[in-house]
């Protein structure tokens, strides 16, 4: 009989999934970031919940303060490639019986933090004994649902874009787990990026109100399984141009003999936006979010073909299924 | 420095609400059954999140799919006792990774059948590896202001109401836990009372719409703890004339030399709802509350002295704060 460790994640949620009555006429579908149900004929609630697990999320250096603010931000970041303003968060917290009260604060002042920085308020929550550090939070926002963008909207001919360059999350994660050492600039920036995730909300409002996107995902299972999601839910296919890495990254990787692109595409644990823009609505896109703040990058366009590559001398590199996924090991 | 068995899940929440910002205009406070968010001027999008852990929540006895069930029940349960209707329900699972696949399956079928009961679906969540079991839900639905009722409404002169009798879970629990048996039609109820734990969401439903409840609480941590926090809201005492005892609690304790007061007011995992009346919309409550296939017992009323008694034998016997707090052992 089949086990969790062999199903994976995405298994055990088609599982649960195949199990489930479905809501009639469900705003947005299972298989998105978010969830959602109506308010009237404008307006949806949009809610999404994410766990974060001591064991397998929170890797040994990062603080209390700093892993509830984490599981505060991972469940706005969903909200943000929607296009929709957090407004309040839930959280239930697991704590083994001999946390002690300093750390307890730490955990208030960290979900309160993450909350802050977007605008958000924590608003409720509930309190649990387990073995493992949980948090999770629940995090609700009210979106239009002429603004809301999902994963389902992209067109062949559509330009693809992310809000940022890919790579430091993972390479931060080896310093951490594999004790592979870089120099310390290099070292700081890759570490700021675990311990302090940001969520890419100022363009995903941005996004959403320049209505030039046709679908959007948030990153955090890494850059290559957001792509195939995007082709699943859209049936399109992707052709890169390039991979786009962060700098840190790159360096990183070169100093230690890693192939980089393991770093940008089969990662996890970041938080930007993978999106498709109307070619037509491009510099409308590009506008808003520089006016937010952000910035766009372009790295390939949408194709008819359900296929997922990258050009490199002229060739066709496939970029693989693979990422983060719980239950599994990562390369 | 204290840990958090020392504090107890009250001192926790206290402790981590005390780090947050407040948001402006909370529509429910900190401290009651559920949180809200403001949609318009008329309605509020009302929820609620609890998780269940496998160690903790799920006694001996209980299958996968009772708990995922009771998950979903127990957050539904507040949500009824302000009155609102359940639309949607989002849930973050934790599993072992040995976990089966028909474990998974058991699960998704028990959450189904939690949210069909009582009209609502599963339209979301999240799985994650961890040690224990952890089923986190959590419960939306939209509600009116001008029937939300919370927990700090009672005046003195109010009528104390229960919706059903207590004790049947807490019998149910020490047939499980300590082994003292009982006979066979009394043990199937009292079991039945643990395994398949009911939201009185028609009864929740039928109070709001009559407008006579001035507070209301589930009582899941136990009737004394729900009447001390009633109490610590609402700022009034409470008088009992009885104690609401299920027969079959009742023999059962006989059966053992257990004074039934422990099982009926100091036990938890009950999902009656404990309100207050308007004494002159009493007739109106009770009309609503039996249309809708429910009871209401009276069981005293609110005064203005802050204190909760019983009437015994013309005299007055205190009813202590204590009942089912995570982190401290139940006596």
């Amino acid at each position: 009989m089949t086990k969790a460790e062999e199903m994976g994640e995405w298994k055990i949620i088609e599982t649960i999934i195949s199990k489930l009555d479905k809501m009639p006429d469900m705003p947005i579908p299972f298989g998105d970031d978010v969830s959602a149900i109506e308010i009237d004929n404008e307006r949806l609630a949009v809610v999404k919940t994410d766990m974060l697990v001591g064991k397998t999320d929170v890797p040994r250096g990062m603080n209390l303060w700093q892993a509830s603010r984490k599981a505060v931000v991972m469940n706005i970041s969903d909200l943000a490639s929607k296009g929709v303003k957090p407004t309040a968060i839930l959280v239930s917290i697991g704590l083994p019986k001999n946390t002690m009260k300093k750390d307890i604060e730490s955990i208030g002042l960290g979900l309160n933090a993450g909350a802050r920085e977007y605008g958000a308020y924590v608003i409720g929550g509930d309190t649990n004994e387990t073995t493992d550090l949980i948090i999770s939070c629940m995090v609700i926002g009210i979106g239009f649902k002429d603004k809301i963008i999902t994963r389902s909207g992209s067109c062949p001919g559509d330009i693809l874009a992310v809000t940022g360059n890919f790579g430091k999350s993972s390479a931060g994660l080896k310093i951490l787990l594999d004790k592979l050492e870089a120099p310390s600039d290099i070292t700081e920036k890759l570490l700021e990026s675990v311990f302090m995730p940001q969520a890419r909300l100022k363009e995903g409002l941005a996004l959403a109100e320049s209505r030039a996107v046709t679908a959007s995902i948030d990153s955090s299972d890494g850059l290559a399984v957001s792509l195939h999601q995007l082709k699943t839910m859209s049936h399109v296919g992707f052709k890169l141009t390039k991979i786009p890495i962060a700098s840190e990254a790159e360096e990183y990787a070169n100093i230690h003999g890693i192939n980089p692109d393991e770093f940008a595409l089969y990662g996890g644990e970041e938080y930007e936006l993978v999106i498709t823009i109307n070619p037509k609505l491009l510099k409308r896109a590009q506008e808003e979010v520089t006016k937010a703040g952000g910035k766009l990058i372009m790295i390939g366009k949408a194709i008819e073909e359900e296929k997922i590559v990258c050009m490199r001398d002229g060739k066709e590199e496939e970029i693989q299924f693979r990422g983060w996924e719980h239950f599994k090991t990562i390369d």
